[in-house]
């Protein structure tokens, strides 16, 4: 229940952190036309010449440029020499949707997958990552634009979990949505709309849908739910921190299916 | 459910966070000498003088001192004189311990109180905070030492549940959780060698106890409790981020109050 593994987890992820970077014009370059998974590029921001290129390069595969000093290179690099250019890879290599359910399959379950719709505090994707492997889901999905994604923050929020847990990125969430449906699954989505948590049976193959923290589920992926759950709330606040909801929820499916 | 309220929250937090501000070096003395709720105070790290009177005030008040670099303090100050020294308030006044259990009699309930043994990221303290605001407990314990206080980084997290829920804060927490014993509170604490927590009947007076991030609960802390409570984990992960296994806990005993 507690952090006992804080330090071995700080300490894989200082070296996870370390081993991802990809240092100097070149070897960028390289990595972005063999689509290596890279989280972030940070390039100096009066640098000129192949920079612009590796700037196009990032934005046709919406990977983000952060334009930093000489310094912030320099502390990154530590002695290598970056030309003005540093990548950081993504920490964990993302699967297919599709293999979430063969890993339900593999381990006679049904279905338990969790889909973050927009979660974009790395802390809270740490977080649910932490959450969805201690109950038990097979995985998640999270969509390409508009989300965290495996880096260093969210692989070390998650307490090492993200190495255990199989991740899917997809392009299209509602897509993907479909997909499970058509294989038999159930999607549960979390809105203040729906009904009380406690009051549904939860049971059979099971996608839990977890909306932003800014805005709760998208319209789409609303209407694309089979049932909406709420949590009831007693006070003045109207909602809960996306990861604790999330983890309310998450319990609650263990429950019913351990009953 | 969702995080509607995030910029509401944020303005409030940077207007309080604003009007807490105690610059200058004579209404720092005056605020240590009431006995003003004060969070942390930021000096130069190369002034002298009356600075010094005010670290040793600090120190015997067990307030934390941060010695920070001129640039800082006039960034803080926005154009007041500093002198060398700001002071941080807290963001809200605390409650004695006694006064939760007068609440939920006054709302005609079973108390149901949180305390945190220890909770110290500010993050953790505050969506600790804003769930058991919204699960409906009468107020949260905390201790003097080794623990986040109700600074503006709680407050936010928080999502402003802070401004509703009383906190006491106490200087020996197992002499609270004997007085909350004597008045009829059962304990239960969070800890992986306890009851699986949905094979547990939780009712009546509840204290629920939530253990550190880094260590869980105290030794003493634990021999004191009635019952001990366990999450199910069944991955690799050994814990839970403590707020989220928090609201896991407090939801569950909304759920059997409500059934």
């Amino acid at each position: 229940m507690i952090e006992k593994n804080r330090d071995n987890a700080k300490m894989a992820e200082t070296d996870q952190w370390e081993s991802q970077l990809i240092v100097g014009r070149n070897p960028v370059i390289e990595a972005l036309k063999a689509d290596k998974l890279i989280d972030v590029i940070y390039v100096n921001s009066a640098a000129t010449g192949s920079i612009t290129l590796i700037c196009k390069m990032a934005k046709e595969k919406n990977i983000l440029v952060k334009r930093v000093n000489e310094v912030k290179l320099n502390n990154m690099a530590k002695g290598a020499s970056h030309q003005g250019v540093i990548a950081v890879g993504a920490c964990a290599e993302y699967v297919e949707p599709q293999r979430l359910l063969e890993i339900a399959s593999e381990r006679g379950e049904d279905p338990f997958i969790i889909i973050c719709d927009e979660i974009e505090d790395p802390h809270n994707l740490g977080a649910i990552i932490r959450t969805a492997e201690a109950a038990g889901a097979h995985g998640l999905i999270i969509p390409k634009r508009r989300s965290a994604t495996l880096n260093h923050t969210v692989f070390k929020s998650s307490a090492g979990a993200a190495s255990w847990l199989p991740v899917a990125r997809v392009a299209n969430l509602a897509a993907t949505v479909d997909m499970l449906k058509k294989n038999g699954v159930w999607i549960f989505g979390t809105d203040g709309s729906g009904e009380s948590y406690d009051r549904v049976k939860i049971d059979g193959p099971v996608g839990l849908v977890i909306g932003s923290e800014g805005f709760g589920m998208s319209r789409l992926m609303k209407e694309k739910c089979d049932f909406l759950l709420s949590l009831p709330m007693a006070g003045k606040i109207t909602s809960l921190n996306a990861s604790v909801a999330a983890g309310i929820f998450m319990y609650e499916i263990v429950r019913q299916r351990n009953k």
